[in-house]
């Protein structure tokens, strides 16, 4: 049989790569959770019916599909906000309102693999559930801010442009349009900025004039009251400088019912770096008309955001920090003498009760050779146990300085030596 | 459309679920870096000739499997030994040996639901790659105990029971079996105590004499050797209560090549906590030839584990512990006056930026409903900003103590407070 790798569209994270995951996974968790966000998962299978009732029987194309030994028409999850939906609403009278809930985990699409595109994606998603004031929208914002400062960026970097679909209702009153002109025009004005005469044409056809569009986004006052709630309460946080409202924003999804927003790098390569919006009316969709609660919620990717993380100063120096990181391992524990093997095993587990993370040669190896075994793994110190034991020596390995002690008084003198950058620490 | 649930096998994790399969999470995380190991992580979706090359063709009835729209035969996960053989051939030559890997992620299987069996669970998988001495085999059987203590499980709760693929060797050896005769020998010998007259027949059949099996399981001297180097090792690090050797563990797969070892409870309810062993030969299979290395491994799942926690006292109360964080919200902050909202947005957002969870009212309510919702969410102190502001007073929601302090000094005084049960973080 041949070579068998991953297929395409899905990858492999090694060590190193996992580490990157990971400071996405601790950055995004401590920010949700730092805003009273508490954590759920849902499964990466549900029922392909869920998403046919989100979103009508185009989805299926996207799926990745399948039928189970019982029949059942499963799909692997493109998305988290119906699952969402469905547990929240059989749920949510044991939670106190509104919900403020997160989630991390895979999602999936059937397209067909291109560069930068991956079938198998992470996303970051946050909804608060049963709050309808746009507070609710600005907690939302000021939280996706954050999670932006935390990976270390500013204003200069990225934005946040905010729109909302009621400000094209109000555009469009009186306009005599015909009932299901709102969605071809949304659709039309979703391509403004990269087709600008395909888009003049479109709209022509429904008798609007692109200039008249055009006015009403760069001066976009008869829609201030939607607007000023949300930006006032992040100017209350002092992250004013974070968004602007850009009526050009419209986001594909029909099932969006109010303030809808997606964050951009000023760079401008990137697609959007997160997006999302008010949804009013899923929740009482999704359970029949049972739980009609509204609900505002973005989601972030783990793609874009470090692509972008790589190529901007500050945001790399936090994240490469993080990744020099080759072992968790502090100590290396050298065995000088394979006479006292046991004695070394035992100092080996008194360091991992401790809660010290530590690292030795399983088989015999030269003194040198061990050195050179824990100068790769990076360690920090180097602890000796010889025959000389139960008299140790520490040997830090950035330094060469070389200490003595007990195996008495192994843990305490490590401890000192661990926390030695960090001087209030020894107080401790 | 009807109500649409979790498909059968598969569960959402509610907030306090995820509380739980996060305290797992974590333990398995601190334990593994504990001994040096570091993560990795693979697709949920591979070829399906991964699996096929790995366990033959049976093993595709038990998978979830499609063809993607590139005529693809793909599958979901049933295990990550496979992915992991791939990935260390792949990528080994650039890191130290022995590797010391770990991962933690869903498989999936696609037999019939019942009760008990999930048909999407949790795997924590850890192997350690490119050493053959059995020193290896004893750090994996170390970390898995040292995974069972921090759950607060002891020797007396549970046992690892460790046998050698190699122990029958010995045992056949001058037997004149045929040469395939092995697999149905050791197919035979894993229904001993499950079906003692049917193993009888089998063993029979085979010029086996049933008794001679049940001597050497009593008293496996002859096969020492094998065991010798693991269990000195283990009591070198003051674990060896936590192992027994028993001949009569066999372990179904069919690519263990020396040492397998099973973790059960004493109580005996229970399926197998955790399994593994040694598969010197898989690495080599999976890369045609290319990369020969050994490996040992084991995996713990998320269901059977959690079951067995919940029925033991310590280690349930250490769980508990961890479950009675309703909100990660320290601080719920209480606009005593609206006029105020702007300044307590700012205070909010202080506290935020000092890195104290914090949660607040989204819309204005009545003094006493505010208080109503902290204690609700279980935030630990209410910060109260009125008409007196910059002004603010504390409140301890357990102790009903009140503190009055400034916008100034909010921070500190609060980390005072938060800090208070450890007096020696005072100091910090």
């Amino acid at each position: 049989m041949a070579k068998i790798d991953t297929p395409p569209g899905f990858e492999d994270f090694l060590p190193e790569e996992l580490n990157a995951r990971n400071y996405l996974f601790e950055t995004w968790r401590k920010i949700a959770m730092r805003y009273g966000f508490v954590e759920y998962e849902t499964p990466i299978i549900e029922f392909t019916d869920l998403y046919r009732k989100k979103s009508g029987d185009e989805i299926v194309s996207e799926l990745f599909s399948f039928t189970d030994r019982g029949k059942r028409d499963l799909a692997l999850r493109p998305e988290v906000t119906p699952s969402l939906a469905r547990l929240a609403s059989q749920n949510q009278r044991n939670y106190s309102k509104p919900l403020k809930w997160f989630e991390i985990g895979s999602c999936f699409r059937a397209e067909s693999p291109q560069r930068g595109r991956r079938r198998e994606f992470i996303q970051f998603n946050n909804d608060i559930v049963g709050e309808s004031s746009p507070a609710a929208d600005a907690e939302l914002i000021a939280m996706l801010i954050d999670v932006m400062r935390e990976f270390g960026f500013t204003s200069d970097d990225v934005k946040i442009r905010l729109s909302d679909r009621k400000a094209w209702d109000i555009f469009l009153a009186g306009r005599e349009l015909p009932t299901d002109a709102l969605p071809k025009f949304l659709s039309a004005l979703d391509k403004l900025e990269k087709d600008p005469e395909g888009t003049e044409k479109k709209l022509g056809e429904l008798g609007i004039d692109v200039e008249e569009v055009r006015a009403f986004i760069a001066n976009p006052t008869a829609a201030a009251e939607l607007f000023n709630p949300i930006t006032d309460s992040l100017a209350g946080r002092g992250l004013a400088d974070f968004v602007q409202v850009d009526l050009s924003i419209v986001r594909g999804l029909a099932y969006y019912t109010g303030a809808v927003f997606e964050l951009f790098s000023l760079k401008g390569k990137h697609r959007a770096i997160a997006g999302g919006g008010r949804y009013d009316q899923l929740l009482a969709l999704m359970s029949n008309g049972k739980v009609d609660l509204p609900a505002v919620g973005y989601a972030m990717g783990n793609v874009v955001i470090l692509d972008l993380i790589r190529e901007t100063a500050e945001p790399l120096a936090r994240l490469e920090e993080y990744l020099t990181v080759k072992t968790p391992a502090d100590i290396f524990v050298i065995v000088a003498d394979e006479a006292e093997r046991a004695a070394a095993l035992s100092v080996v587990q008194k360091l991992r009760d401790a809660d010290i993370s530590t690292d030795f040669p399983l088989t015999p190896a030269k003194i040198d050779k061990q050195f050179k075994m824990a100068e790769k793994l990076g360690t920090k110190f180097a602890v000796i146990i010889g025959s000389e034991f139960p008299e140790i020596s520490i040997k830090n390995l950035t330094t060469r300085e070389e200490t003595k002690t007990t195996s008495d008084n192994l843990i305490e003198a490590l401890r000192q030596l661990l926390d030695a950058p960090d001087s209030q620490n020894l107080l401790a």
